[in-house]
This record gives C-alpha cells, structure tokens and sequence, in this order.
C-alpha cells in the first residue's frame, strides 16, 4: 500500500497547511490515508463562543477489545519568517536526507509514521486483534478548548472505550530512543494582587506601601520547595514570573502591586491541594510581615488561571513495557521513562485510559526550518509496528 | 511706602506668570520693590548645557555685619486647570478675606511679607544695625538645578558671606505658629537591576530567575530599620517604590527584573554612609538567597539618581531663638521646631550659614484655588518684623 511509506505520508501532510486553528486539507488527507486501510472515520466540528470552530477526526479500525488509541494533532505553529527558510515551510522538499516543513516533527511525521506501521501490520499480519483509532485534532497549538478534550467527551459519549493509548508528540531530545513520556507534572497560574495606600514617600506612615506585602508574599511562595520530589517526578517548582508595579516616581508610594506565579507540580499533589497550598503560603505571610510591623495583615488578592493542568503517572506495565520493549528491539537502546516538560494532551486522555508519549526527535521543533531524517521515520515506523503487536500480544494474555 | 503691605506686594508678584522655568516678571518685580529700599540688587543667569537658562536675583542692604539672608523663589508651579480655579490664577483677586492665586502660599506670600517686615522696619528703627539680603531663585519648583545654589557658589565667590538665612517656605501645617523648620532629612534614591536567564518555567534549573534574587534584595533594604531615629529626627525610612518586570507570559521565567527605592534618612548617616550600607545590604542578600539554592551570588547592577539630598540640622540657639520667640510674641503660640518632611533649597544654603524655614500655612500649596487668608499676610509681616529686630539684638550681644 501506499500508506506504509511514512516518507510520503508525511510529505501530503505538511503539505496541507494547517496552522491553528487553520484545517488546512491536513485531515482529510488523514481521512485519505486511513479510509483505504478500512477506518471508520468521522469528522468532528467543536465550537466555543469567541472562538473559531475547530474540525477535528476520529477514525476507528475494528470493533472489538482490546482497544489501542494513537492520538495526536495536524495543526502547526506557524512558520515564522519564511524566507528563512532553506526550504519552503508547506513544500515537504527533500534535501540531504531530511525533510524539510513544519510540522515534521511535531507532529505530522508521527502521524504519518503511524499510519505506515498499521498499513505495514495489515499487510503482513491482517487486521489486528483488537482495535485501534486514530484521535487527531486540529488544536493542540492553539488554546486547546476546542480539540482532545472536547474529541475524547464526543467520542465516549457515543460508547468509544479505549484500554491504552499512544501520544505520537517527539518525546526524544537527542536521539530516537532517549525518551517515553509516562507522565507529566501539573500546571498552575495565578496572579496576586496586593492592595496599599498610596503615599508620599517622606511620609510613609500615611501611605502602606503594597510592596512592602507584595515581597514576603511572592517569597513564601518559592521558599520553602514545595516538596524535594517522589519516585517517578522531579520536584514541584514554583516561579515568580513577573511583578508589576510601573511607578515612574520615586518620591511616591505606590497603590497596588502585583505579581504573577506558575507552579509544576508533581504527584505529591492535585491542582486542589497545591491551590490550597499557595493560599495557605500566602494568608501566612500576609499575617505578619517583618517589613510592615504593627501592620494589619496584608490585602491580596487572587486570580487563577483558567483551566490547571493535572498531574499524571501511568503505571500501565503492559502499554510501558510495550513500548519500551519495541523501542530496544529496533533501536538497541533503553529508552528513560520521564515525566518532564511542560504539558500535552496527555493530560485530557489520562481520565478514560493508561497514556505514554513517544515520537521523533525534538529538536527543530516551532523552528525555522523544522525538519526530520528520513532514516528516523523509518525507525519510529518500525518502532510503531512492533509496539503494535506486542501491545496486543500483551493485551490478550490471559 | 508703598512695599510696606504685603498684600499689595503679594498682588504684583502674582500678577507676573513666573511658572518655571519662566521669570514671568516676578523678580524684575521684586527688583522694584526692593530698589527704593536701599537695596543693591543683582540678577545672575543661571546655565547649564540641555536645561533652559534661569533667572535669579540677589539683593543685599547695608555692607557690614552681622549679615541676615532671606531666601526663597518666585516660580510657580502650574496652575492646572484654569477653568476650576474660582479666580484666575494671575489675577490676584480678593474674595472673601482671601487673596487668591498661584504662589500666594508657596511661595510669593513669603517674600512679600519679608519685603513688608524690611520695610516697616526701615520706617520704624531706620536701617538695620547689619545688613540684610534677599537671595531668591527662579528655579524651586524644577529641576532646581540653575537656582539656588549656583546663585549661592555664585555670590560667595563675590564674597558674600551669611550670619544666618531664614527660608520663607510655607511651614505651617494648620495655623500660622505651626512649625519651624530646623532640618531636613536627606534623600537618596535609585534603582537595582537584577540579572538572571530567561527560559521555560517548566526547566526552571536552565534558566535563573532574576525575581529569586531581586525578592531578597528589595526585602533587605527595608527590613531591619536603618536606626530609631535620633533627638531631633524620626528614623530613617527606605521604601522601595516600584518593581518591574513586564513578562506577559506566566510560562516563561524572565531575563531580568529592576526595583527603584527611595530613603529618607536623618543624621545619622550621610549621603555616603546610608549609600555604604544600602551596597553592603545588597551584597550580603546577593551572597545566599535561600530563593536561590547553591547558586553564584544574585548578579546585580545599582544606578543612583543624580544629586542626592544631604541631611542637616541647624543647632544655632540665636537664630531659632529669635524665630520662635517672634512667633510667641506675635501669636501667642509656641513653634513646634520640625525636621518632617520633604526637600527643600536649605540643603544648599546649611553649607554656608544656619538655616531655618518659616511661613505661610502650605494646606492649599500646588493646589487649584492656592490662597492665603489676609490675616495672615499681617500676621507673618509682623512676625518676620519682629524676628528681625530679635535676631539683630541677638546676633550683636558681645
């Protein structure tokens, strides 16, 4: 078939150019891959007020357990400057054994890498044991409201139910082999706003100068760490990342003062206990500040941002060791397994099933000229298929 | 004569728009009145490269000692609004017992009163038993970088030399009788720059955020106290006055971060003292944050603000003396004998002779409707009249 050579999958794709929130033609030609193969494919619209509609795909081979879901996204960030460019960035060109284009790595070529090592299955094994479904939105890169998260509710609604899914982002930072993602740290943000009196500076028992909160609160956040780590995790960090006063004045205290913070947390907490943290932090040190004795306890105000990213740890062994097992067979390398980074759609699929992360190479990812080799398509293709079989083989055990 | 009411006085001075750095008349005015007393009056340009060039005048009477001066300047701040003022601002109109305009309290009613209380004396005791001199600026309310104390370099370099200057700034919080001024504290300001490496939040140990050490830095400054303050001062006080950093983005730790910082400290330091301690503060929180575990020293970049404010206290008993009594004997109130508040032009004149401030009650200084009650011009007339005769008396007892 002509699907089971990742290099052409890959060269339709990223010539379909799909930047957020942009469909670009990226998922019906997906849709053109897998109908051949014998998917059932359905197109999914979401919407959200304010925002743009967003189609996404979901395509299903078989009808039975067990159920193995790749998932992933046909949106690209966008090419920046392109004529920096060595090679046009929706051009898919050929150059030194790489192929050049956004998305290449992140990541339309694990799609395409994908679609190749079930197309290769079907030709040497048949129709596989159970079932796999593609879940591929179109808003990964952008505000992520109308893409997994909404594709995963639609699909479940009409009885969808997976025992283990795949996330084909690039894990590896080097090298293909380096890196399965098994997990990833939460996220949160908020602003605090503290609240002063606004003064003169030669008269500062008139004024209360929000800074003078604003310090011990911001502080008491990075200190002490919130935890020294856990098993699978690195510890949870806390970073100040922006304070904000704009006083041009110097002979004026000022009203109001802010910061902003982020915090990734690990599996010693839920986005609800680290909130509850952060407020327990700050009503501490708004008690009694050494930098305003005799004070009332410090103003503050606080803002979330919308929407925390949860922690998770798949402790799957049979999707793990799977996938570990494929990536030493074709690489001859053991890959870690890793629950650093920022956030992915990982976090949305953990809820109705057992999630692990690999893909390509990182490295020229959201860069001028992002581009893969072509021998590393090969590899993952081949990665892709033996996990494919030994995920069944493991599945079916008795 | 005529220059005997300082409520005539006080009309033509307001009468000329002297907004800096504009002489609007004001001295050329003063130079009028002052001409028929006796007065030799000078006017001395004042320039510097980048700032427009200022008028000021400086007028002595009689050549020998003991040698009183009297300073002050007749620029104005800006009116504001004209249309909410309930007379114009240069029109100097009458209502209500109340003469109304810009400058009338800060600081023009000052200087028409010291003409009155000159000139009655004049008419009373004949010429005074020394010499008496005006030096008056152009350049208060600016930058005051072209006013009094170039005119002061400027007139000592003559040959001039001061017994004793009193300050006609208005003193009184509530009532005439209030406060003597018989110090300052001083200023120093600037701003710390902290530097760290930007990077993603969620790879906090490859970047190094610079608000983990600015937090410390800033807190340092403030906390402990400078000292407890002194007999004749209240404690030095630091407040840091703004912290900026701009970073929209709460995933992304930022590069750099700055503070800026204000301290108004007493006599126990000097300008150069509290900048020691300010730089030994900084480097000893620089040296180990507990926000910054096992890292190199915060790296930091401090600017001073041009010309700090030096501090001072006037200890000469016959020129406070004279004062207070004066105002006893007038009011029947006794001066609280001050060192609050802000800056004045007496930080350049305590270099060359004790200084003191006395005036009008300041309650509508910089305001729309800037008035001063009648009353009041006869009463500080009478005051600075009979301050003159004291200190004379006081000034020539063997």
């Amino acid at each position: 078939m002509s699907t089971s050579d990742p290099v052409i999958n890959l060269q339709t794709l990223i010539r379909c150019p799909s930047v957020t929130p942009a469909e670009g033609g990226a998922l019906s030609a997906l849709e053109a891959m897998l109908l051949p193969l014998g998917f059932k494919v359905e197109r999914m619209v979401a919407t959200e007020p304010g925002m743009p509609d967003i189609e996404n795909l979901y395509a299903r081979l078989g009808n039975k357990g067990p159920h193995l879901m790749f998932a992933g996204h046909t949106d690209v960030v966008p090419p920046g400057d392109e004529a920096s460019w060595s090679h046009p960035p929706f051009a898919a060109m050929i150059a030194g054994g790489e192929l050049f284009g956004r998305g290449a790595v992140d990541m339309k070529g694990g799609i395409a890498c994908f679609v190749a090592a079930v197309a290769r299955h079907i030709e040497k094994h048949g129709m596989p044991k159970g079932s796999i479904s593609f879940l591929i939105t179109g808003d990964e890169e952008g505000p992520a409201v109308n893409g997994t998260e909404k594709l995963l509710k639609w699909a479940a609604e009409r009885g969808e139910r997976w025992d283990a899914c795949l996330v084909g982002e690039p894990t590896n930072p080097d090298a293909l082999g380096d890196m399965i993602k098994i997990g990833r740290r939460g996220s949160v943000s908020g602003k605090v706003s503290v609240l002063g009196v606004q003064g003169h500076a030669a008269y500062p028992h008139l004024a209360d100068n929000p800074l003078r909160g604003l310090l011990p609160l911001a502080s008491a956040l990075m200190d002490p760490p919130f935890d020294t780590g856990t098993d699978n995790f690195p510890p949870s960090n806390l970073e100040v990342t922006s304070v904000d006063v704009g006083n041009p004045a110097t002979n004026v205290i000022p009203a109001r003062a802010s910061f902003a913070f982020n915090i990734r947390f690990n599996d010693t907490w839920t986005a609800d206990t680290v909130k509850a943290e952060i407020l327990r932090r700050l009503d501490a040190a708004a008690a009694g500040s050494p930098l305003r004795p005799g004070r009332d306890p410090v103003r503050y105000e606080i803002t979330w941002a919308e929407r925390p990213s949860h922690v998770f740890l798949t402790r799957n062994n049979a999707l793990i060791a799977s996938l570990s097992e494929a990536v030493e067979t074709v690489t001859g390398r053991t890959p870690q397994l890793s629950t650093t980074g920022g956030t992915s759609d990982a976090r949305f699929i953990k809820d109705y099933c057992p999630v692990v992360e690999f893909g390509l190479v990182g490295q020229t990812m959201h860069m001028v000229d992002e581009r893969v080799a072509l021998a590393d398509l090969e590899i993952l293709t081949q990665i892709y298929g033996t996990f494919i079989s030994r995920w069944f083989d493991n599945a079916l055990l008795p």
